[in-house]
């Protein structure tokens, strides 16, 4: 069985040989040249590698329709990046300029709507009898993909969110495109419709859980682990699970000095704003919501009726993906 | 036989049946408001009509899922206008404000890229049988419909556009969504690969021809027939087939008039572009190339084997497209 780093390295090759063959390479370089610098950006390429994961994991034989059900989920993901970034006005992505910054933002608007479509058009090459699943599945999460980002940016002009809301959001935003990734893979590799919606909610939990992490690393982690600096979210007053959750659990005080330190900038907000963290004990419950979802993620893999040593590579994803250090 | 307006009744009739089902009604509400705004400002309903009246052609029963295709086509086409309208800074649309101009940019980026994905939603409901077919006309026809638009803006900074990358410009952008509505109608109604490339060819040139009329009545139309207002692309410095071409056959002292005469503003502007035009007998030339591809439309058209009656509806649609006084 092919871990996922293997089945990484695997997608990037099948990519680099599409690109060899002219992906984004074509006429009018104005709509293509941006595609292809956003692709070559890189990425941790997940939701690719998770749907040849998730077919590996069900066949012998990863066949070649796998292979493009894996690059329509990278293409469509990467096309929501170029649209997010517009629409968020982020200056960086991965460290380089965003398409936007990069060309234009019309450049950015119609090079994201022709990757939208080229991920539709890698579906072309799904075996025509898992067409109409694979198609339904893609279309359903990628229209939850655009409610996700509209209920984020919703959220920002709010000022309360519920719990509930924001892990709807984050669901549909973050987590039903891993899921699906992998149901697509299942699907391909002629899973039982059983078994595939199995690996699907494996995906969605696991989905949910990394980003529960995500939230809890920007406050509690180390810069070192988590390749990034610490704090930004509450810098930029994100409405994070902590931050929900400390706004619902503050006493009138205390929220009094959330909206203070909301007003501040620097060390001072950081540390004001972790100190009330921890004082709420919403750094625990992150934790134990982390657990929750990490754990209904295994009882769904439990479920899946394959050879234990076959969802080997699921298992050291999730811990991986779940002990970056905290 | 149904003619054009009795099928744009019909796909009126479903696509109103899909709003009373909830078709962007739902939440979140600032992803699906643009939506139906854009919708129901409604249009002539053209490429919807089409794809219905090509599987009239074909077909005594006109299938449900033939009004999913039609209903892809209509909602692929409202997303590009809702892109390009920001692309191009248009302020209106069919005497409304742009969705844009009505929301936001973010609230048209986030829409126009939903209805998109619906589009490709609709064609779920395509035969099984017939999806392959469908699936890949849509994305090949969706990826030159970017390519168009991004060739147009190319032109716009362009300071000499050849003719026939003009031509293929409009292929790009106009035409081939006019035929792909009418070969996906085909395809549905079980037509041979022969007869829905033949329909295909038909819309493909009737598409072109209605656009250099589109050009032609700009310059040479009356207000009463267009319903606009005539010298629009003479004003904005449009690179219509008409400007193309006298910049290419124009000599010197010409040339160095057509430049003075772009600086201008209003009716002096307007006129002196319409006497260039006549002296250089680019109307005329337009004239040509206009009934050139008419022809080349009523050319496929005779060579569908289908009882003649039967195209009627066709040859009334070309007449009434192509009659538009001039």
């Amino acid at each position: 069985m092919l871990n996922f780093k293997e089945q990484a390295e695997q997608f990037e090759y099948f990519l680099k040989k599409q690109e060899k063959k002219g992906l984004f390479k074509g006429s009018p370089q104005n709509l293509y040249d941006p595609c292809h610098y956003m692709l070559q950006l890189g990425g941790k390429r997940i939701r690719p590698s998770v749907c040849l994961m998730a077919a590996a994991l069900f066949s012998e034989t990863v066949t070649e329709d796998v292979y493009w059900s894996a690059m329509a989920v990278e293409l469509f993901h990467n096309f929501t990046l170029v649209h997010d970034d517009i629409m968020d006005e982020a200056p960086l992505r991965r460290g380089k300029p965003t398409v936007y910054k990069q060309y234009s933002t019309t450049a950015a608007i119609l090079s994201g709507d022709v990757m939208n479509i080229y991920a539709y058009r890698c579906l072309q090459y799904v075996n025509a009898a898992h067409l109409p699943a694979v198609l339904s599945l893609f279309n359903q999460t990628a229209i939850e993909v655009c409610e996700g980002q509209q209920y984020d940016m919703d959220f920002e002009q709010q000022d309360v969110v519920a719990e509930q809301d924001y892990i709807e959001m984050i669901r549909l935003k973050t987590a039903v495109l891993l899921a699906a990734s992998m149901q697509m893979g299942a699907i391909c590799a002629e899973a039982t419709q059983e078994q595939a919606k199995r690996i699907y909610e494996f995906g969605l939990n696991l989905g949910i859980a990394f980003q529960l992490q995500d939230d809890f690393l920007d406050s509690f982690g180390t810069e070192e682990a988590v390749g990034k600096q610490i704090g930004g979210d509450i810098q930029a007053n994100k409405k994070t699970f902590l931050a929900i959750n400390a706004q619902a659990k503050a006493d009138e005080g205390m929220a009094l000095e959330l909206s203070r330190l909301k007003e501040l900038k620097g060390e001072d907000k950081l540390n004001g704003m972790l100190h009330i963290y921890q004082q709420l004990g919403v750094d625990a419950t992150c934790k134990q919501a982390i657990e929750l979802y990490t754990n209904k993620a295994l009882e769904a893999l439990e479920l899946i009726s394959v050879p234990a040593e076959r969802k080997q590579p699921f298992v050291q994803l999730l811990n991986f993906l779940m002990n970056r250090n905290f």
